[in-house]
């Protein structure tokens, strides 16, 4: 009933169970009537209780592309907003979803910086059976990722790449909003999922964004059109917003790379940037590289000669130098390993992303809760990928860890997570297809 | 994700999570998983704003019958459940979903006593444009609205009729959950409106219950359609849970009588019961007791009988006195009163049930808070009806009050609730349709 004797329409313009209605009819809901919703939210006006109706209304009904920008501005306006517009350079950043053995903003960030330009790259911590940025640094003796905004500032001038924390200034409706989804089952609506990202990302002040939007098992979507939905939503979302965005759809239904864990993740990143490392990381690598510099203004740089020339690798030094990290220091290795070999002659078929990344999670890898440390270097090694002829008695993969504790429970998410066969498996392509704005 | 290193299945045996994502994607809660759900929420351990969740995605996609009947047994089983097994008579309720003018329970519940059935009415207040059956009965000097349990059976075996307060015992889950749907637009899913309205009045102990369940614009639910499913989830609901259910779908357009506010009602009610009284009243007080008396054994019981002869009115004395109050008492008169008359000659073709109510509800009669008190005396007094025919300057309706400090916001209430024609509008059956149960 709208109609109250005793109202408090003197002290707020809007009435959360009004909105929450709006949203539950399946109608739209106004500009203003949502950027009060968040804010209120934000102040601790509009309840837990009302904001999480609200998102399962969001999650079973949707929200237009208008709505999914204001929802996203007024989360940016939770907080601070960046700017690096005095660089003198353009900036440009890329954004993934999320998956296993996925080390691509190690080698990234420095690559697209030896071209010149600025690599803002904010990034987090791992939470469940994907890996997070920060955590795989930090295997680095010495190498600390919290910077000030004037530190980040300058190496991105002298640099180029900084690979740093999101300080807790970006965004904090979205870190109360993804908390609150995160125990109410609405984790998965499309239009939350995209207005979280993105509201991190144009409220760090990137001109440019590329997103590497995952599918299949080791991914959050492990839908194809589900993902492209998400990547559609936030490429729309980021040219609304005055971010020019592409995406692109790529394959995580197998571990990326031959290194899934923490250590031996960076251990493989500086292979690509010496001109090696496995082909799914260099190709991968090499794409998202090759995007982010077109949106920077250099359709044509030759972003592998600068893996093989040393470029990459000196940027990479430097980047890791400027935030007191040793290039130089041995990483940490387990003390104690678990080798399983092939049983008999064949092709390796499947090797399941998601039972691979739950296995390295076990080990120690990941955190079951975001106060949980990490294990440097604990993980899984792969010495064969999908495709690849193996015979009797040949390792195939490797637990470590620093003691064997973690072994079995790791070795029972692996059963039934990876499949020798008589042939080879038919290739599917990494990269699935390539999103970009229309407006 | 369910596979956590850090559990906590050894100490809950459900995740709430688990249970909002299985309604949210349109299947099916499991007996065991939706009482603990219940159970959890009252315990406190299920969170407000999961429940809100959980109630926005039951609004969405419905619950099915089984369900609807697991969740309201929950919610008896976190509270008291009384019994009249004991009195020796079939103890028969109504329950009405609320109207303007609805004072049906007042005559109704002495006048199925006088057939020597128990009518343990436990009733609420009135909150918003509805009155409350408790507030109406308080007009009457004396009278207590707070029964004991010993006190309500005594008076059961004894007089037969009890009208008192439902105690803070009965399905205490109801309660809780019924301020978080008010609060995350989540009052009109159908399943949970009929688990909230049918717990307390299974938990009650009734052997037989009638609904009242109400369309139009005074109603509840204004589309007629929606009441029949509402009408036919409780009945459902009441005989799969062990109470013989029956519904009458009544006219709520127009306000029921003369007389809408508290003392007033009561005055009419008491017309009622000395064979008198609009005919309406007269209509639906009958025809429910018919139902009522037919649940009970007596499906031809002279109900008009105990209206003219005394029966009933001397039900109601005793049942007055046993509560303390006064029958013979001065009930309260409005200090100043504000009559409307007829601007010209012609038929009354509608008075608005909703545009009465609310002009009632800011005379006083009503409140908006729980907290707020209601003034006795005043209301409405209507001297017409659809299809009466007046003349200019003949009074059509009369505000009254302690003072005329509401007059104005209540005459703007009415602005267009009322309207005079040339013709008489056609009659329309007070009650449309009767609902029984089919298994």
């Amino acid at each position: 009933m709208s109609d109250t004797l005793t109202g408090t329409a003197a002290v707020e313009p809007f009435d959360a169970v009004d909105v929450i209605r709006a949203k539950r009819d399946g109608g739209r809901v106004d500009e203003d009537a949502l950027r009060w919703m968040i804010d209120a939210f934000t102040r601790g006006y509009v309840a837990d209780s009302q904001m999480a109706a609200f998102a399962m209304a969001v999650l079973l009904n949707g929200m237009d592309r208008d709505e999914i920008r204001v929802m996203t501005d007024a989360m940016i306006a939770s907080g601070e907003r960046m700017s690096f517009a005095g660089l003198g350079k353009p900036t440009v950043d890329k954004h993934s979803t999320g998956g296993v053995g996925d080390k691509i903003t190690l080698p990234l960030a420095p690559l697209v910086a030896a071209f010149g330009v600025a690599v803002p790259q904010l990034s987090g911590r791992g939470l469940g059976h994907t890996g997070g940025t920060l955590d795989k640094l930090e295997s680095i003796p010495g190498w600390r990722a919290a910077l000030t905004n004037d530190e980040m500032t300058a190496q991105l001038r002298d640099i180029g790449a900084v690979i740093c924390a999101a300080g807790s200034g970006l965004a904090p409706a979205d870190k109360r909003l993804y908390a609150l989804r995160d125990v109410t089952g609405t984790v998965e609506a499309i239009p939350l999922i995209a207005s979280s990202i993105m509201s991190k990302k144009i409220a760090e002040g990137t001109d440019a964004l590329v997103l590497d939007v995952k599918f299949g098992s080791g991914a959050f979507m492990k839908d194809f059109d589900r993902a492209r939905e998400l990547a559609r939503t936030m490429v729309e979302l980021g040219t609304d917003s005055g971010v020019r965005t592409t995406a692109l759809l790529t394959d995580m239904n197998t571990p990326l790379g031959l290194a899934i864990g923490n250590a031996n993740e960076v251990r493989e990143s500086v292979e690509v940037l010496a001109g090696g490392g496995p082909a799914d990381v260099v190709e991968l690598t090499v794409a998202l590289a090759r995007e982010m510099l077109a949106l920077a203004g250099q359709p044509d740089a030759d972003v592998a000669a600068a893996l093989r020339d040393g470029r990459a690798m000196d940027a990479w030094r430097r980047m890791i130098q400027a935030q007191d990290g040793d290039p130089d220091a041995a990483l940490p290795v387990p003390n104690e390993t678990h080798t399983v070999v092939a049983p008999r002659d064949g092709y390796v078929t499947r090797l399941d992303a998601y039972g691979f990344g739950v296995a390295a999670w076990r080990l120690g890898a990941g955190r079951a809760r975001a106060e949980d440390p990490v294990l440097h270097s604990a993980g899984i090694d792969l010495h064969a990928k999908p495709g690849d002829r193996v015979a009797a008695g040949q390792p195939l993969f490797t637990l470590g860890g620093p003691d064997d504790s973690r072994f079995t429970r790791a070795l029972d998410a692996l059963d039934g997570a990876w499949e020798l066969g008589d042939a080879a498996p038919e290739g599917t392509p990494l990269v699935r297809e390539r999103i970009a704005a229309t407006s």
